[in-house]
């Protein structure tokens, strides 16, 4: 016990880390957010040059794998997303006669019946481990995508060999085979998506998986905990303010009025970021683009001019835009409805919560903190239940 | 910041706390572990006391809501629990089309489905949550019953009115009546796994519902965390170890090869216990009558020499045996198959995972702990698939 003396003085101290604010519970190679700086790595890689010149394929194989793919591995790695895009008879039917469900309750529920049916994951072995979290790599897109789809009232769409993991996405929720720039925006939003720092959700995968349970115990979890309005539902929050707001010329008194009465504008502000948050650098050109696209120019300006005052009142105290902000706006010009869009999320973040379960169960350490009893001591005596008040 | 000098220091320091292990993450008014005293606690009444004149549904009550019920509420809470333990024929369909899966899987999915269904889920109010809390009670120890039937080749047995919880899940496991002891053995099982410090399990269900998710969300990422083996493993381990052993003559020899080998012995020891586990000396009196009427004596027996032989080498080490060395011998008396064990367990835990969810999200803070970066800063460059090795 002696090498930690900072242990000890905790355990002495009982100090409540409530929230673990300001706890580091793992070291990670995979994904790198610097807040003063405004950058998003991915091992090693700039979001920006990821979202430029690479995939969601080629992101979501680095993250696991911690390399980029050669042209052998990248044709492999497909191979398997493609074939796990095929959803079994047994999703599509919970899917279909679950249409009414909330989007991230149906897919945490076809996450674990995957789980079920998969006889790997009764004792999982570490190369199992990773088969299977690649395959769901594949399989959460395609159920997102179908939950969509059955709610839209269209059949069950096998997904197209021919197109890309974000192409299938959009083919796969609405029947018809996407356009590229939806395509391409698509993608980028997958990539930027794919993996943020040890957010809840990505926590609670690693304190799932750290008994040594499967990973779609850990991804099962990841996705109850991103169900959470404090976690997954800030971009349909700032995207219903956008659309309230309806137009430019609103936006100053709204917002002022909104500002002096200490409300929330969703959409602000990062705990980790300082300066623009590079996710909502790289979105809002993508956003101007596809809004326009579909005749929801008004949806941008409204938000342009959100932007412009919000910056000019609080970009002084490190107060901008962040990527929830734009990537609302973009999946509604995409399409989707907004009680969908923290499944989508999931469907991106698949990824790193994959590729942070193998990392951390490959040098595991059980969760198991301590919590601190402040109830009756007792020995309370036991009064039968005639007597009781 | 200033209010907290300890937070800042681990800030710099940048210590990882992995598994964290001594640290305190939440206050709880619920359960008490006392190590040093040998003493377990709910709600201020000791473990000997709940075990000797009360039965699960009260403690489960307790656990929940603070005290011990009133009449009324009594009634009221065994009215939800006998409704709740009869299932859907959507539950019972899942259950039956899935008897060759992992019960823990297939629990975590039932009850995940469960959640996919109930709007009142959708975006959880507080007074829901706590009904819905409530209903689970009932619901799991059913849904693990009705495992166990399916497995077993039977039909689904809806519960009887006159039984208790205990009977009910002996019941609805078997299609017979239970005998009056059975029946009270297994009510003591359940009232000594309901709670028990801030466990992994119960952890992730805390982390979970912080984001404000449902409290479905919440237990389904407690039963996949509690089906690794790390975790909800050992009375399995430990059982089979005995059945191997098979007879006391072979003890002496078997364990003290384990012991120069350093291999684990199964059942014994425990990281808060340093006295004999409250626990196990309650279940090992069951233990010694259960298997006897059913003619297990030899495995109590051999039980009973491995726990002697242990405590004379082991014992001046604080090293006893612990709940899960006689947990697995009564219910493998009662009739449970050993890979159902870890879905026992959860049927008896939801109420701790009920009472420390809601107690935890009524002064919630989101968790959301820091990693360390350990990986290349980059920026690298991005090579193109065709160049890479």
């Amino acid at each position: 016990m002696h090498e930690n003396p900072k242990r000890i003085n905790i355990m002495e101290a009982n100090t409540i880390y409530k929230g673990l604010e300001g706890v580091t519970v793992s070291e990670t190679k995979v994904g790198f957010v610097d807040g003063e700086a405004g950058r998003l790595v991915y091992r090693g890689y700039n979001i920006e040059d990821l979202t430029e010149h690479s995939s969601y394929e080629e992101v979501a194989y680095l993250l696991i794998n911690g390399h980029l793919p050669n042209a052998k591995e990248y044709q492999d790695f497909t191979q398997v997303l493609r074939k796990s895009s095929e959803l079994s008879k047994e999703v599509v039917d919970l899917i279909w006669t679950h249409s009414e469900s909330h989007p991230t309750s149906l897919l945490r529920t076809a996450v674990s019946l995957l789980g079920a049916n998969d006889r790997r994951a009764d004792h999982a072995l570490d190369k199992d481990q990773k088969d299977m979290g690649m395959e769901l790599v594949g399989k959460i897109p395609a159920i997102v995508s179908s939950i969509r789809r059955a709610k839209d009232g269209g059949k069950y769409v096998s997904p197209s060999p021919e197109l890309s993991m974000a192409g299938n996405m959009l083919y796969q929720s609405t029947g018809k085979k996407p356009d590229k720039t939806s395509e391409r925006i698509m993608d980028v939003c997958l990539m930027l998506h794919a993996d943020h720092g040890s957010n809840a959700s990505t926590f609670s995968s690693l304190v799932t998986i750290s008994t040594l349970s499967d990973i779609y115990s850990a991804l099962t979890s990841a996705i109850g905990t991103l169900k959470g309005p404090l976690h997954g539902g800030a971009n349909e929050m700032a995207l219903k303010l956008i659309m309230k707001i309806g137009k430019p010329e609103n936006v100053e008194k709204v917002i002022g009025d909104m500002l002096q009465k200490k409300e929330k504008i969703m959409g602000f502000g990062h705990r980790v970021y300082k300066v623009y948050d590079p996710r909502a650098k790289i979105l809002k050109g993508f956003a101007r683009e596809v809004t326009q696209k579909n005749g929801k120019e008004l949806l941008f300006q409204t938000a342009q001019k959100v932007e412009d005052t919000m910056i000019m009142k609080l970009g002084s105290k490190g107060i901008f835009p962040n990527v929830d902000f734009y990537s609302g706006m973009v999946y509604d010009s995409l399409g989707f409805h907004p009680d969908i869009f923290t499944a989508i999320f999931a469907a991106s973040r698949a990824s790193g919560w994959v590729a942070r379960s193998l990392e951390y169960v490959s040098d595991n350490k059980l969760f198991r903190p301590r919590s601190s009893y402040i109830g009756e001591r007792g020995p309370k005596e036991y009064i039968p239940i005639g007597k009781r008040n």
